[in-house]
């Protein structure tokens, strides 16, 4: 029985002891066979093979119990590179991030819109640049792009900033760059970086939601990202909240985003940019303010939305609005609660995202990794 | 490196075969392994066991491919029986259940409400009743009951109409029956039931949301019930959707349930049974007909915010609302394609259940077997 499974078992039981290692700071080979229930010869084996690719090393010994000391074994944080880019709304930012989520180069530029041609060039122009750099190998490339993106397909099916629609983005990096490229949803990636470098203590269930220009959501579950059928789960800004409301850029009237995010605030208040926003509203502009409150008490009520489906007890909230810090927060706390099952919502964290922009960057280089980490071993590509 | 996984992979394996033939009327032991991409020679192993076990047996031979026509197994859907119960609002209903689903005995009494022990004895009694009958050998209880259930700790929470209040159900049951009984939500339990036997095609994401007295959902995500971090996901009934509006059993105004539930329907328009007011609403009585449309309406909206959220393509109605029928269902539809984003719900299927109240009872005893397969082993407990 044992033969023909052996290559199975063996990929899996490797995923399982590098996801060990990648979980702690410094772990012996005993307690990585105590986690994952495997026999410490299995688990030698396999540490043998992830010394010999250079991933992990040894850096010390740890605590005894009783007998000798236990070496202890640990990432080694620069053996691997990705790119990480961000494809946002007015910026394009890529950056090289090692294996602990540290970030070592990043460049960035203003976000073109002639066409989409053009629009892949500068992807191309600022890959090619990072590529160039000292940090070698580079094993992959992860995309977080606004709008609707298809991640089985690798294709970005509709991103308005981006001019793009049903464009392969995957496959056109994949051929140019000849690494793997995966692309995700932008708050998704953010929710990824979040929850794998954001300090949170999590059950492994994660909802974040990304108030920018625009509002979208990342929901983890089991510790992985959920995507739905359509790659699409999270998408809660076009949800309407209010049918008498403003238009909206997708059509329809009073969607959650005409009123909570960071650009209806802008558009409401006929105030050019975010800065000038938060100047107004910390000299205690009473329209700034009430339209600030507003924007959070209809996130706390969509929100209440998410606690009733999800029962999620953690929720991270990013993006440009939570510049508006504690009050807003609190504003939509407490539009949260009043509008949620109070069973439920008593026990649901609700704080600001630890990572700014970073998350994204750093969620969508971590989600090629955690998806398949075979991506890291040189000698099988 | 295979010695002492051997126990771990075995398992997982048995699992693995048995969960495939499950999932098909009859398949050849060659079909099997090509599934689970196990060997033949493994897959003969365990399925030699299944056989011992009789819980599997040979039932004819499918078509050649070129060589000799292959062997077909399938269960043997009375080698093995569980209890179902749905601890319903108004009745209790227990069924004995086979392997493939067929309900073989139902009993069912009244909702008693004079004190929790009360209700303990009466659902032991009806227990003890259908442990008497002749279908034998049964391995498990399931039950779903309505309110907040904490299912690791065997617990009902809160349920209003069962008096029980942090009440350990089901470890008090198994110290009776010396046998596993699990609990979960009711409308988890009918999710559960429709994916497992209701015959929808579906990717392994299903929402099944169930509208009756109250209104809850269920969520299956790629095959399996998600029940977030308090097992109460898919609590939707007590999110508020009309601040102004009645105040609800929870002490709130305006939840779902003050709107879209049966019970709303039957206060809003003072009529005493659900089949009362079919009878007028299908004799054109334009009061309940606005009622009801209202109520689909809420629903519809509602029901945006679970499509942004977890893009699943497919949700499923079921409860008592659903006896009105079409009409009602389009302006469900209706309500829900007006308020989600248009990329997301044009690939959503809406439906009504195929299974009625027993799609909860066929959920709560089919949880247990999905959950852990060991309990169909007789000879290792």
């Amino acid at each position: 029985m044992e033969k023909a499974t052996h290559q199975q078992t063996k990929a899996h039981n490797r995923n399982l002891v590098l996801k060990t290692i990648f979980e702690h700071e410094a772990i012996s080979r005993a307690e990585i066979a105590r986690k994952t229930q495997l026999t410490r010869a299995t688990v030698s084996e396999l540490v043998n093979e992830l010394l010999t690719e250079g991933i992990v090393e040894e850096v010390g010994t740890g605590a005894s119990i009783g007998g000798k000391s236990p070496i202890l074994l640990s990432l080694v944080p620069d053996s691997r590179f990705l790119i990480g880019v961000n494809l946002g709304q007015d910026n394009f930012i890529a950056s090289v991030v090692n294996l602990r989520g540290e970030i070592k180069e990043t460049i960035e530029s203003p976000a073109l819109r002639h066409n989409p041609d053009e629009t892949l060039a500068l992807v191309i122009d600022m890959l090619e640049s990072l590529l160039q750099k000292q940090w070698k190998p580079i094993v992959g490339i992860g995309i977080g792009a606004p709008g609707l993106i298809h991640t089985r397909q690798g294709m970005v099916l509709r991103a308005v900033n981006l001019d793009w629609e049903n464009f392969p983005l995957a496959h056109l990096l994949e051929e140019r760059f000849h690494m793997p490229v995966s692309i995700l949803n932008d708050s998704q990636a953010t929710a990824i970086g979040e929850f794998v470098y954001g300090k949170h203590v999590s059950s492994g269930n994660l909802i974040v939601v990304n108030i920018r220009h625009g509002i979208g959501a990342g929901i983890l579950i089991n510790g992985r990202l959920f995507q739905g059928d359509g790659s699409a789960a999270g998408e809660i800004g076009h949800v309407v909240v209010n049918p008498q409301g403003d238009v909206c850029r997708c059509g329809k009237r009073g969607c959650l985003e005409t009123i909570a995010s960071a650009g209806a605030v802008l558009r409401r208040t006929g105030v050019a940019s975010l800065s000038e926003a938060l100047e107004r509203w910390e000299n205690g502009n009473s329209g700034m303010q009430a339209v600030v409150a507003e924007a959070g008490n209809a996130l706390g009520e969509a929100l209440a939305h998410l606690v009733g489906a999800l029962n999620i007890h953690h929720i991270v909230l990013t993006g440009e609005m939570t510049r508006f810090g504690e009050p807003w927060l609190e504003s939509v706390r407490h539009a949260m609660q009043k509008a949620a099952f109070h069973p439920l919502v008593e026990d649901t964290r609700l704080e600001i995202g630890m990572l700014d922009y970073r998350a994204c960057i750093l969620g969508a280089a971590a989600f090629m990794v955690l998806e398949d980490y075979d991506l890291l071993f040189l000698q099988e590509h």
